[in-house]
């Protein structure tokens, strides 16, 4: 086994997950990741943790979704199995990122529905999410096997008490903040309201807030947004590709929109429900191991150099007692490229500017 | 996908496990039985169940349990998984028969303790354990993977209602007899009572306490055996190569054994503790489409033309209410072939000779 494989395992069970003996926790497998899952294991069992393993496989999920009458019901052993679980580590990287494009996306929004209950007790544990790379991860990124995994772990094995560290500077930034400007070229000015809301240190740990692994973000729920925005880099949603997007807002609400290619999926998105048309999220990237975009928002969205917002939903941990988020059924994340001519203000002050943070050499304020 | 590994699925959900809209259903997935999981997936969503899919990968064990200090605890979200689940199925087909090879017997003791509830639980649900064809499973048998496949589907995809017809008879034969005497050329001549005792009608269904794919034996809990038997198919015990075993049983219990290889894992298993020298089962296998031994007692023990015995625990479901089965930690079976020189009597009565019954044609009484 390639010792990354293994520093891999040691940073979600030591790092992300803070697993302690006793903890009862779920490995959910998908059917590219058994290398992963096998050193995981042995973590596992070197901490004394009770372990049940899952198989996330996606071809099983969609030879049971396109079978089944779509009169889904919880599963009460399921929901019994999640409640019961200290930690949940779901280890992605599948075969096939279409395996299940021929499920109707009627089935698949009535099985969430009945899952519902299932999603919130996992969400209610120390989750971690992460990927093993898998020949069908590299070719979704345009990348060689070789190269991949190399990205992967690139990405996986930073320093995170160190990155912790820096990001904590930005989370004080924006926690004291009342509002982001984002300025980019002549098409984004985008201004937006954060008083009240707590930035989340994204470093990759639960001990953090933080559920994935990789992560290098520090991200807070805006609201009240009014000007424009572009966003340049290409995103897949539901199987189609998205490219610059540019979304207006006014009062807080997205007013008109448009995208170069796969404006009807954008469309789709907005349309689902009010909170559609709001934003959820404010990302910033701050990992400098990502270097390049593969059409994965778990890697793209945390790339240095990168903001990222998103429409729908809010987290909680961004929300502290009393103040209600942004609320829908979506939460999609699109994401810009700050490298050049652009800036980032914070109630007037530039905390970023061209990817350069106060803090980092070659800093123009 | 080969339409039989669809057949296959369908005989485990529909006949085999009675699965029905709404119950909670747990399926066990070894590393190579990712097809039949398919299958099976899709023939639960048909029915309308509600799916967990564990991963039960021999790697994944080796890895956790080699790195386990031992001191096993139970895992409350294991246990609850499988106390709120009405099936469990089994889908067994490794990659490597060796691959646990290395786990010391003790820290496999530790945790078969420490997972005792657990395993109860999954007891106390309708489950059966099959397997799928896998490249592994024909190098322990021998055979070529296609041929092996072939063998698995003659074996699995039987007229179950026909064969369990035909079993109703030899479980009523028994049920009737209070003595069996099992005759084999010079060297077995071997009598056991199955007074009080209930035969079960091993018919690859829950619906006739039988939980194993194929199945088509009959079998029954004899007690206080006399004389002497040998068991000419080979088997494995703990990695062991095993032939010609001999026992002779007086007062009920072995009181000499010998065999022509692997007499210490014999031997190992005698001493394991005091049931372990008395008798647990006496089965007659009665699946004609198992024509050879393969290294595999989930097959060997059903084949036609065979009877085996196992030291150790009896099974439950051939005890009425208020007898008390012989109690081992062990069940081991013990394989002799019947098809020449050899009868079966039940007080008296020849029911088997040289592997025909009174009902077929050929039967000399």
């Amino acid at each position: 086994m390639d010792p990354k494989v293994r520093e891999h395992a040691e940073v979600l069970v030591d790092w992300s997950a803070r697993i302690e003996a006793g903890d009862d926790v779920v490995v959910s497998v998908a059917e590219g990741a058994h290398e992963l899952a096998v050193a995981v294991a042995e973590k596992l069992g070197e901490r004394g943790a009770n372990v049940v393993t899952t198989y996330a496989s996606d071809e099983v999920s969609r030879a049971y979704l396109r079978a089944h009458d779509r009169a889904f019901e919880t599963g009460e052993h399921e929901l019994a199995l999640y409640e019961n679980a200290d930690s949940v580590l779901f280890l992605g990287g599948g075969r096939n990122t279409f395996a299940t494009a021929d499920v109707p996306g009627e089935t698949r929004q009535a099985a969430a529905r009945a899952a519902e209950p299932v999603r919130e007790a996992r969400m209610d544990t120390d989750w971690v999410s992460t990927v093993h790379p898998t020949r069908s991860l590299a070719q979704q990124a345009g990348m060689s096997y070789e190269a991949y995994r190399e990205f992967v772990y690139d990405a996986v094995l930073r320093d995170w008490a160190e990155l912790a560290e820096e990001m904590a500077r930005m989370k004080e930034i924006l926690d004291e903040g009342s509002e982001v400007r984002l300025v980019k070229g002549e098409d984004t000015d985008l201004r937006m309201s954060i008083e009240g809301r707590r930035a989340v240190n994204s470093a990759a740990s639960v001990a953090y807030d933080s559920h994935n692994l990789p992560s290098g973000e520090v991200f807070t729920a805006p609201y009240d947004p009014e000007g424009a925005v572009c966003f340049d880099v290409p995103m897949t949603l539901s199987g189609t590709r998205v490219r610059d997007v540019r979304l207006t807002f006014e009062g807080g609400e997205v007013v008109d929109f448009s995208a170069a290619s796969g404006e009807d999926a954008l469309s789709d998105v907005l349309d689902t429900d009010e909170g559609a048309r709001r934003l959820g999220e404010l990302g910033i990237g701050m990992n400098r191991g990502i270097d390049r975009f593969t059409d994965s928002v778990l890697f793209d969205e945390k790339m240095g150099d990168t903001v990222h917002l998103a429409v729908g939903r809010a987290y909680d941990a961004c929300l502290p007692e009393g103040e209600a988020g942004n609320d829908s059924a979506v939460h999609v994340d699109m994401i810009t490229d700050v490298s050049e001519d652009s800036r980032i203000e914070v109630d007037g002050d530039v905390v970023q500017r061209n990817g350069v943070f106060p803090w980092e050499d070659g800093f123009e304020g």
